[in-house]
């Protein structure tokens, strides 16, 4: 039977020594191939289409998977970018299109009102980096919003104003005047970089009579806390006391690439808002509520209220209830739908289970979770699973506490068999 | 001016002469973090974190985005695979962990009946490398099928039988007794690789009286036509033509990184089922009714009832409708929120409108598209986007045509002013 | 002997029912992990350190693997280039950062002449934007030369001329003058894209009296046989015919990421300059002399005297000779030190061998080759392995035929034993 | 002038509003694909050949670019490798195709002596798996070694021998006898995973008198201080101590892909070996002369004498020295040839100069360092660059302290004018 055609494969191989589908150069569907090609000028062909093809993935948008709210779209957003029109280094039409394909739905243009450095070479209009972005925004169905940077020595150091009506006078002598006529511009204003090294006080990140002032007169809403890949724990406390909204912007000035390995599962820092739709009217009436969260590498900074419904609704277990036996053990799986990863630690032992001490969820995927019952009588309730969410923080150093939605019951110790 | 603090950051980069952001190695941020690693033992604390992490990732399962179909799940599937229990490398677990990871839901374990290359090592017994592998598929949620690969000298080649109750009963003298006992424990027959070199008779691919014989006996179900990286055109035509069931399976020997990039968006061909639930017995309705679509590289290959709705299920305009003005323009947004890529070349140019000649979608990814109105007069009807979908093959060389959900309306060119 | 705590990993995975590593979230390493973890600002202090981190890695310099030829450096070239100051898009700083980080030696700017759409905002001066990038580029010693466009309807079409000593007298009426005073100032001058579609007659790519008129008065010494991704043949043949230096540049007007996939292999289309030193003298001297091979997608496109030494220093067999037995079989390990890619089909069945017909080499990787006797008589001399490197082009439609560096010797065959 | 043909490019352009270069979906070069696929075989056909490259790329051998020492070649080796003959899941044939492709020189199968969970499957022949491995490794240039895993209860815990002749007479009652046969054969002998939790005390690694004994008879020669990504510093510690060779292995036994991201520049741990050649015996020499380094993840550990040439050797800077001016600065690019990340932290601030605190070195890139010149009198000596390399460890807790091979010297500052 050795001889039979059947094993012409097999034999094949045996006589090689090498495992099968092994790569020796010599398949027959190589051999196909190769007649196949008749002219080298396929080749050629070939590499062109490879190339257009290559260029059309190139200039997609990649969405940001992140969840909407109940009554809310999760809109991404970036209320700090320059173009060359002050200190940065593209044009601001590059600055849509980058947005785009990253998957943003809002930017802000903020050059800076007193920093032009190409000013030998460049216009001094502080409202033309907006309008040149505005249209290719308006084409790729994302909003474009006007701003500027109010740059001064500190305090109060830099404050943006978003969704100005005119640029132009807020280049005045003193910046109270400044901020004064983007607050009548009906702007929404707030403290970039607070822990930006350059302005910080040996080394303190600190709070301003003149901030106070700001706060009180109802020009100050919002502070960064978080800029670049910075995060400025000082700020998030500030924001939570002084009812702040959390920014997290890039303060870009290159091209994105250069700073952010977007092939490679990098991203910008975004401020997600939850707005009602994806009108400007909305996104300022978020912004001013406070209904925002902040997205730098893994990590999220929000409120537990916005906190909460994006972890619960990222996740969700392969089925809703476990029954344990005794000393028995279950595996269950759990899928993370979301473009966000979510790294776990067990809060508090859950009574009478073991459960993992550490879950790490990566975006768009699904784990395995093994629950065993310790056997220990005496676990009275229905164990609940809660985990510290080590890249969710509703205050600095406080990371949320979620419970898992999986029920879990544990029978009870069979009885000991009657005399 | 230039002296204030103000332009701190601004003048230290100017002084350099480099752009901003340039990493030159001397960052106050860097400078923190130097002082922040107080030992060294931190570092390889951090290393030990992040090994585990990455471990973590590395053992997630990917899950492949298709889309349900309406009344069924779509089932991502592989009904051929080996293990060292006949000439495969691994051990049956292996082929369960495999398919976990890449998000498959259902495999067939399918060793050889006649072909044991590692006997002189091993049991002979046939049922075992499925009695290993299913304890695991139930603690992972995925279905594990008894199968068995009849493995016979062209006509008629090399047969697999899935739903096995017994394996070691079709070990017999005559193929014909195999298929017969296959036949009797219920079992879904299909015929494996019809199009492999070593069965070909002078490089063609023929269906023999023994493959008519096998059919009108109702022991010959579906046919490969996919098998590894292969199609074979001869066999969808056959499958067509004798309403069998379209399979496109693995055939994998090797562990399965040695034969596809995993990491890199590769996979191993599927056969897709469309089943009214995850249960074997739905698994086996459905295959024995033919609903399934086989997936190989970035193909489909199936029935129009099929690939159409997986794909119009897959896509999505940024908005129902565009209304152009004549020679007016408008960009519109698709976004493909499935895993598969699309690529589609326009079967007709739309009476009075320009529109791209060729779009590729990239799984996940949004695509930007230009409309055009010609400004002709004379184009009757609203026009539709009809394209053939380069790689959606309802047979041999017959592409899917698509007609994309996209309502476009050309406003009548304006009436010449009266005199 | 089961309960020996030997096995105490072992039997805790039999337990499970799954295979041994297999994650399911409670670990030994992760306990250990989380009791290390005292205080979640570790977790955060984490977090900025891999921040860190990931933007070094983001701003280094890949070089580009490709090796010198005897008494020659290879210089990586880019001669065509646009920023701001004409119709590109991002500040001349810029490319120099992004030549650098991509492995570039040199690069030109190479800004329009008589094009700017940004004019309502920026200088006119036509000398900007190489001064503004000169610095940088000696900061970061890379190569930058004074360019220029002239950008005019064809005939002649877009001429770029560089090694300039000053743009701003190119700026007149007649191109003539144009070109005459670039020539003045001793410029090496190159068409641009001779195949740009919209300089095409009835899709003709033409060679009109103009240049024949340039070529004469020695006013035209190259030209682009590619232009972003497109190859033009018909400027190859030009080139060959009347020995102009072959060019292929970028024509980069976006920043470079959104053209390019870097992060993924791609690159910019490049002028491989073989120069006696990285000088500007060196390089123009090498380009008047026509030192070049064009680099675009995985393709060369030169002379064979360029070519052949570029395939042979960029391989290496792991044995220089091979000594096969009738009918025996050797497996040597050929390796491809460069970062290009090598396609080769055998252009000839050696005398006496079977050897792999298609042979890819991917950059920086070793593969395999089975070499076979036949074991039939007469094969008279040593086996030479010829092979066509499918994407090296000496000539439109002429692949370079490269033999392999490998000794191979055949035994004869055992005579039949006398009687 | 608008008008004039030339700028037919950028009027299509500014007419769309968007920026050059910009995907809208209907470019001229894919009108031109278009034409050209006049048959949707043709698609087929592009698409198999894509199938059949991608195989080769999957299957080559990517080189681990490590330099050689002065008289030595760098061995990559793991010594620690199980196969479905004891408790691993592949065939033995896996190990050498999956080590050929990742780049080792030379791997031990190591098999356990007296543990064998296939056992109800398999034979139990304790050579069958070298002896069906070697012969591939013959066949792809792979150093095979024989060895097995004396597998006992602690003390002494897990011990692997290789370079056994013959594995079979290992399985006795006494473990004292299982070594003494392994040294009787010239084994080399070494403590496997000392701090593999399950035979830890308390938590403690112990070092047991046991263990004393075989180093006093000359049957211990070696140590694992690293297993799997575990690093265990007490082993570390031992070895230094007690002359024993660093040992670093993978202890693998799933398919290599399940544990570690091969794809993405993830690697098992190795042994890397200086030996005279590659040959077996060369390879041992080396290892009873403990010439080995530990790679494990991104991090080296071994004696300063192999771990200083080891980056030294990897390491270049574009010039041989720097001459600053008093506060003046330089920028100087320091390339990294190898395949090894190196983490560099300043070990002293160098007098009267600045230098970046943290350098990170990612394999085969080049980096930027600005220095500069602090202009403070009573610099007295040229400074240094003196820096801990945070992932080469010649001690646990105590880095490798790397003076980088550049010459700086700093002019005196100008002297006052006399009046």
């Amino acid at each position: 039977m050795k001889k039979s055609p059947v094993f012409a494969r097999a034999r094949k191989n045996s006589k090689t020594g090498l495992p099968r589908g092994f790569a020796l150069g010599y398949t027959a569907a190589m051999k196909k191939a190769h007649l196949a090609i008749c002219t080298l000028a396929a080749l050629m062909f070939l590499s062109a289409i490879q190339a257009a093809a290559q260029e059309r993935v190139l200039r997609a948008r990649t969405p940001i998977r992140i969840p909407d709210l109940p009554g809310y779209k999760t809109l991404k957003c970036d209320f700090h970018i320059h173009t060359v029109f002050s200190d940065g280094l593209v044009w601001p039409t590059v600055r849509v299109e980058e947005a785009w394909r990253e998957g943003l739905d809002v930017i802000a243009i903020t050059d800076h009102i007193e920093y032009h450095p190409h000013k030998a070479d460049m216009t001094n209009d502080l409202n033309r980096s907006f309008e040149i972005a505005r249209p290719l925004g308006k084409d790729l169905d994302l909003s474009v919003l006007r701003g500027s940077e109010i740059t001064r020595a500190m305090p109060p150091g830099h404050l943006n104003a978003i969704f100005l009506t005119n640029s132009a006078p807020l280049e005045t002598k003193y910046w109270t005047n400044a901020v004064q006529v983007a607050h009548q511009q009906g702007a929404f204003i707030f403290w970039n970089h607070p822990g930006w090294d350059a302005q910080t006080t040996n080394g303190l990140v600190l709070w301003y009579p003149e901030h106070t002032q700001l706060l009180a007169a109802g020009q100050l809403h919002g502070i960064e806390i978080v800029n670049t890949r910075d995060y400025y724990p000082e700020a998030h406390k500030w924001a939570i006391e002084k009812k702040l909204t959390l920014l997290g912007n890039s303060d870009i000035h290159s091209p994105i690439h250069f700073d952010y390995a977007l092939a490679n599962s990098d991203h910008r820092p975004l401020t997600l808002v939850f707005a009602k739709d994806r009108s400007a009217a909305a996104i300022k009436e978020a912004l001013f509520a406070r209904r925002t969260v902040v997205y730098s590498g893994s990590h999220l900074y929000g409120e537990e209220q916005y906190l909460r419904p994006l972890f619960e609704k990222s996740i969700a277990f392969n089925r809703a209830s476990v029954k344990l036996k005794p000393k028995g053990s279950a595996v269950v799986q759990l899928a993370n739908n979301s473009g966000l990863d979510f790294e776990l630690t067990l809060a508090a032992n859950p009574a009478g289970l073991e459960a993992p001490s550490r879950l790490v969820l990566p975006a768009g995927k699904t784990v395995l979770m093994r629950l065993r019952s310790t056997g220990k009588a005496g676990a009275p309730t229905p164990p609940r699973l809660a985990y510290n969410a080590a890249n969710l923080w509703v205050a600095p150093n406080t990371p949320l506490t979620v419970i898992l939605p999986l029920k879990i019951s544990v029978a009870p110790p069979p009885k000991p068999a009657a005399k």
